[in-house]
This record gives structure tokens, sequence and C-alpha cells, in this order.
């Protein structure tokens, strides 16, 4: 088979170095937020960056049993308790652009709004305005605005504060609050979501929209463990009752045209 | 690389073969019972073995939205909709010694039953009552008994009976219901579950313990496509809202002092 | 929480129905095939659909350790044997539109095709022909066309034979060897896959185009199931060894300014 | 349906609270290795004990494509790119007592030689002795000892002097040592693993054994989600051929027997 060729990580028989950094440095010396950084952008934060990425890993970590992840993993775990890999994963699956993945659909809607800028001129503001436009004439929802539990989401004010701070709020920032802006004048007022958030300080720190769901993911899994932790040590397995309606057909006899067509 | 070695399937650049048998043969003269069948045995079954795994089968495929492997794949398929096979994958993973795989232990308690008596004599029966002494003095579970929905499963006197029209009924069906019948006497009357029956047909078939998860997990999967597919079709991402009360420590300040230990 | 609804799977204390019809009578009278057409039609088979989705099954199951699926299947039994789960969901992530998955784009383009011709005229022929263009044009792979391990699949002209055989052969047959000689003409001669073929034969059993990756998901799973069984019986854990090239920047010590950065 | 019970997230309209905690404080003066502590111990970490626990995350984040979780994750992503929460969640499922779990199985040897200790007096050293002695007789490997590609795994070293500086080194560093030396004059000289030092420093800091799996899994998603950003960004879809050696039944026709017997 031929090699895999990677320039992430480098090993030998006594070392193994991250980005070309020897991982007992950065274990030493530098951390876990700084090694998610390098593994993603190829080089170490500054201080600044650190803070940031370090926040949005914290605002992506738990939010309670009911998430969509968090309850998928608490369902696996009730069903299987041999691995808890697999009630993590279980967990990991259910994100997506419809939960904890829509900021890289607002990464993108932020590159596309400064490409479109940058070709035909016209402010960030007008790019927002019409990425709303655009949405309401085709009925699709905007990512990065509204939550189904939260009027104010207290996670994405901290986050804007604390790039404010370090000095690397940019582009993102401006763009979704734009949007929130344009969305509240030609739809209806809808607070900024941490997905939003999200995807403004990863824009404003360099990662490309993919990196959104990656980022999501790292804090996430940290919630999914104490979820399924909290499931193994305080639940029973097959303690979940789901209420059911069932609405289709009628019970029915085999119809003997099948039955007789099957026996060929 | 090492080359991976396997016994299961071989192709050319023409050819398909599965335990030998060539994949267009198993297409037109034999059907996906006889191929599952097959890629465990190692040969193809007869009539009686083919009904008998093939009723196994339907019995395993659905049973509503409510099993933790239907919902654990809905809530999936609420956040993520970009992957139909992470919402069945997910549903996959919530398949365990709790639900769905219980019939690999009583596979194990019937193997392990049966090697008791050819070591040391007695009938099957004390066998039997010996796993449920067993278990009333541990404090386990019995496996394969049993239902949180069902106090008579239909599909356990179903299989029985095929099995005995087939010629296949043997000690498997008979240790079960050994244990059925000793755990109603010592513990209290609880009917056979899908799994108890899964198991002691399976058994009678000739299959290892571990086949017991394998072939439940081939026919559920075919009703976690069902619920996905009806998950997409009729359901909005994000529906899903689990009622959650919390019972932790009350809102409180971060403590001065892990903040100042933590300024290293 | 509100109820689930579900049109599937109907339960009571002693029944359990799919789409109406007895689990008890579908296990007796009909069959894992017939309930697969079932689950997903709301309706049973006539002897010439079981037969050909039959074969699509047999046709899905296994393609040997090779296949991405069943490597990744067997990689993940090879750092966790706590659940067989887990290594048989790792294989079915593994499946998407770029392995397996390629008959929902398929069947997309018949379907796309034949909307085509019915607004604006012309042959199914013609429909094919510029599905051909467009991928070219655009720089896009064709779906369902070409193997990477097989010159001739011989799994499609089987297929192809048994539609034919039970009257089934229609729109989807006639569009993917429409779509087969067109690209022979305009790009270069490659033979329809197992991917087009059984696009082919769900586009004609009436299927929407999702159900592709459903139905190869059923065939495929049982395949899963033997790799992962033969992997424990066979292999030790963490046999695998895969040969890795490092590429990326060379060993360096931590930038300081990084460092100092760090301390905020 | 019943409410879910928590004691580690609360929410209402405009907050969330991690064990009491407001997430936007944790976010500002805390941060993710903080957090991840505080969701599996409901308390704080001193600072020791956050150098610690964020060496261990950096420690376990990444050994490159060739690590299982990693090779499986990529293998994923080569045959489905429509979603990366899929190849994350294949790459956690290789995750397993064999492959970056064995630290449980090390923790569960720490309390157990512990329990012994205190129950009929002895020393530590002597405990770990029978551990190795129990394992050599029962023909077991001992968990925390070896590395399939390190002679010297230069994070054990790095760990247990972080742990020593932090004044945290007890019990579970003097256990893993005591059998790495037992295991040198028993059985063969192997040096401790990351999953052995993982288990030491995780039982110094108070963690029960099943955090090491939780704690390993936090850590590598780090890289996992690098490796499937490269897989993405580097290579094409299905660009991995596994070399396969067949070794079962030769070609074969169908035999006659079974037909018929199908033909029930």
């Amino acid at each position: 088979m031929e090699s895999w060729r990677t320039a992430v990580v480098n090993a030998d028989d006594t070392h193994i170095w991250v980005h070309g950094y020897d991982v007992t440095d950065l274990m030493r010396q530098a951390g876990f937020v700084e090694t998610v950084f390098l593994l993603h952008r190829g080089r170490l934060p500054n201080a600044g960056e650190r803070k940031l990425l370090d926040a949005v890993l914290v605002g992506s970590a738990d939010h309670g049993p009911g998430a969509p992840s968090c309850a998928t993993a608490r369902l696996a775990a009730s069903g299987n308790r041999q691995s808890v890999s697999a009630a993590i994963a279980a967990g990991v699956l259910a994100i997506g652009d419809e939960h904890g993945g829509a900021g890289e659909l607002c990464m993108q809607l932020v590159v596309d709004g400064l490409a479109a800028v940058a070709a035909s001129g016209g402010t960030l503001e007008e790019a927002a305005r019409r990425a709303v436009e655009d949405a309401r004439r085709e009925g699709r929802r905007l990512p990065g605005i509204g939550h189904r539990s939260h009027t104010t989401d207290p996670r994405v004010a901290t986050l804007f504060d604390l790039a404010r701070e370090a000095g690397i709020a940019g582009d993102g920032i401006r763009f979704m609050r734009a949007l929130e802006a344009s969305a509240a004048a030609l739809i209806k007022p809808l607070p900024l979501n941490i997905d939003g958030a999200l995807a403004a300080i990863l824009h404003d720190l360099g990662f490309p929209p993919r990196a959104a769901k990656f980022i999501f993911i790292i804090g996430r899994v940290a919630g999914l463990t104490a979820e399924v932790a909290e499931e193994y040590a305080r639940e029973k397995p097959m303690r979940i009752k789901i209420p059911v309606t069932y609405d289709g057909p009628a019970a029915r006899p085999l119809p003997p045209q099948d039955r007789k067509g099957k026996q060929d």
C-alpha cells in the first residue's frame, strides 16, 4: 500500500512532533488550546488568539441533556453500556448544519459577503443586507440567528467583548452584527446565537469555514463525556420512554395477491 | 503494509465470490437471507434454516420510534441532515447488551448450561434452574426475559412454532423455555422476549453467541432506514425538545481561590 | 414532551404491526426482503419486485475487506472490542456519495432527466447526453460509472437481466445505459458500476433517490457483520500498521514570542 | 415523558450554568481545561491540577494518521464527505480498551491494588508485583506497558515530572512505576506508555477509572479534527487501497441440494 502522507504529526522511536513542535514542549510550555490552534492553523496562537479560542471552546462545551447531541449520546448509552466511545460518537453524529454546525454556513456567508465587497464594491453592511434579502426571497432560514430556548444567548456578547479586548474583532463580527440588524429590519428581531458568534470569532481568528464544525465538536465532546458519565452513574439502562402516536394504516391482513405473487 | 487476509469475499477484475460462490449466482438463484447465513456460517442454509433466519430478521426489523435504536437515529437526524449514514450509525450505536443485544448473553447461558450438563450430568432444565438461581443470588437481571412494553411478545411463539415446523427446535428453545419456567417459579412470571427467542433459534441454527448481535443489527438496520426516512420526510430539524430538570448546585460565583491558583 | 408520530410501526401490549400488517404474519408468510420493501414503500412487493430488491441487497452485501466501509469497520474493531455495534457503525459512516451512495446521485440524474423530457420534449437518450455534457463541462465525475477494481462489474448485467425477466426494466435502466453510451462517446468507455445499476433498478421499482443509500446500507451491513466477525476471530487487536510519510515542518523549538504572549 | 434530570448544566432564557458557574464567567475568567475538570469533578481545579490535566490532553491529542482512531476517521472521510461529524465519530469508535482506553484498565489496577493494601496490608509495590504475577499466570497483557512504535514514550517522563513539580504525584504514579519495575523483573523490560501515564496522573488527580477514556477522547478528538481536515484538503475520496489476500474456499458452483431446499 502507498504510504499515507501528513504534515500534521511526525513521530520516531522516542519523539512526537506536532507541526514540528515537540509534544513534550507543548505539554510543558503551551497547552491544549494552543495545540488545537496549532493543529488547525500550523502555528501557535498569540495571547489574544488563545484566549478567544479558549472562550469559544468553553461556550461550546455543554448546553444540558436536552441538546440533540447530548440527548443522542444519552439515548445510545441507555441501550449500549459496553463502550463509552459508542455513546460519545452517537452524540457527535447529531452535530450537523442544523445543530452546532450552522457556524460553517455563517462563515461561508461572511466569506462570500467579503468577496462580493472586494469584487463589486459597496459596504459589508450592504452585503449582509443582500444575504438577508436572498434568504427571505428563497425562504431559507438564516444561519447564526435565533435560538429555540434563549431570547438572548449570553455567550454572544461575552465572545464579542473578549474579541474587542484582545484586539481581534474584525470583519467577522461586523458582518454578523450587520446580518442581525438587517434580519431585524427585514424579517423580525432575532438574537445572534452561539453558532453565529462562533463563526464571527473564528473568521476573525483566520479559520476557514469548515473549522466551525471542527471547533464546535472539540468543545462539545467535553460536554458529551460529562453527559454520558452522568447517565452511567445516575440512570438505569433502557430508562427512556418516548411517547409515540401511530397515524398510519389500520391493522390489516396480508394481501393474498402479493403472497401468491411471492411464490415465484 | 502487510496484506489483510480474508476468507469471506474474493474479487478479481470481473468476478466477486462470497465464500467461493459467485455473487451473480447468489443474486440469481439464492437471495439476501441465504447470503446472510452464508456470510456467517460459510455454507448455504437448507429451506428450514433459511425460513427461520428470515423470520428472525423480520422480527428484529422495527419496533417503532420509541425503541432506543430508532429514537437515537431520529435524534441524530434531527441535528444532522447531511448524511443518512450518520443517523443510521447513531441508531446502531444504541444496540448493546441492554437493547437488542441481550441475545448474546442468552446464547452464552445456553452454551454454558449445555457445557455444565456435558461435564457434570443432570438435565438442561436443572442447568436453567441453576442459571436463574445464580442470577437471583447475585442480583443480576436475567437476559431474554421480560419486556418493558409487552406482556406477551407475539414474535416469540411464532418463532418457536416455525422452528418446530422446520424441524429445527432443539436445545436452545428447550433451555430458554426452561429458563422462563424457572424464573416464573423462583422470581416472578415474565415472558420470554425477542432477545431470548432470537437466541434460542440462533443457537439451534448453529450460530455462536456473538452472532446474536450481528443478526439483530442486520434486521434492525432495515427499520432504522425507515425511521430515518420518515424523520426526513415528515419532521423539521431540531423539532425534539426533551424536558429536563436540573438538580445540581445553585448558581454561584467563581471561587477566588481557584482563579488565583489558575494564574500560575 | 410532545408525542412523536409515526406511520411505520404500531405496537400494543401483545401485537406489533408494520404499516398495518401483523409482524407475525410477515414472519410466517412473507420475509425480510418483503419487509424492507414494505418499510420504504408502504405496501408489499409482487414477486418480480421482491426478486429484484433481493438481488440488489445481495449485490450490495460485501466487496471484501478493502472496501472503505469494510476497512473502516475492521480498523475500529482493531482498537475497540467492547462493542460490535461500534465497529459496524464505523463501517456505515464510511458510506456516502463517494462510496456506496452514488446511487442517490444517479437516481436524481434519472429523475431530472425525465423531468426535462416531460417539460421540454426530446428523448431520454438526449437527456442522458446532456447530463454527460454538463458533467464534462463542469469537470464533475459522473456517478454510477467506472470502478476502481472492475473493468466489468458482474452485478450490473445480472441485475438488468433479472429486471427484464421480471418485466420491471424501465426508464431507470434505459437512462443509465444511455448515460454509459454517451460517456463512452464523449469522455471514455467506462462500465456502469453497482451504484449505477442499483439506481436504475430502484428507480424502476418506484423508490425515491434517497432510498439508494438506505438500500445499499441494509445490504452492506450484512457484509460488515461478517467482516467484523472475521476480524474478531482471526486477528489480534492493534494489528494494523498504516505506513505514513511526514512532509510537514521540520522539528523546531517553541517560539519565545508566542510563549510570552501566552502568559497573559 | 418523564423529565430527564441532570446536575451538570442548567439554562434559562438568558443564562447557562455549568455545575452552578455562569458559563460567561467560565469563558472570561477560566478556560476549557478548567471546564473539562469541572464537568467531571464538579469543582474547579487549582493551578497544579489544571496544568496536569492540560498536559494530559495535549499528550492525547494526536499520534499521526497511523493511529487506529486517526486512520479510521480518514477512511470514513474517504467514502463519506457529506458530514465531518461522521468521520470524527468513526475515529472515536476505534477507541476502546485496546487503543487509547487502556488507561481505564490501569486505573482499575491501581484502585484494586490500593484496596488490597488497605484490606490486607503490605506495600503498594507488593500489590503491583501481584498484579504482574496474575497477568503472567493468566496470560493477559498488562495494560499501560509497552508501545508498538516507541521504545520510550516521551510523554511519560514529562507527565510524571510535571506531577512532581505540581505536588500532585501520588499513589497512581507510584503504583504504575512499580508495575513497570515488576514487569521488567518478571516478564521483560517494557516502558510505560501514555495510557499508563495518563492513568497514573488521573488517579492522582482524583478521577475515577472510567474517566481515563473520557479524557483521552476529549484530547484525541482535537487530533481527529485535524486529521479529517487534512484528508479533505489534500486527498481525493476513495484514494485508499488496502492490499487483501483471500484464503477462503475456491470458486464453486451453488450446491443443487440447497437450491432445491430453498424452494419451500
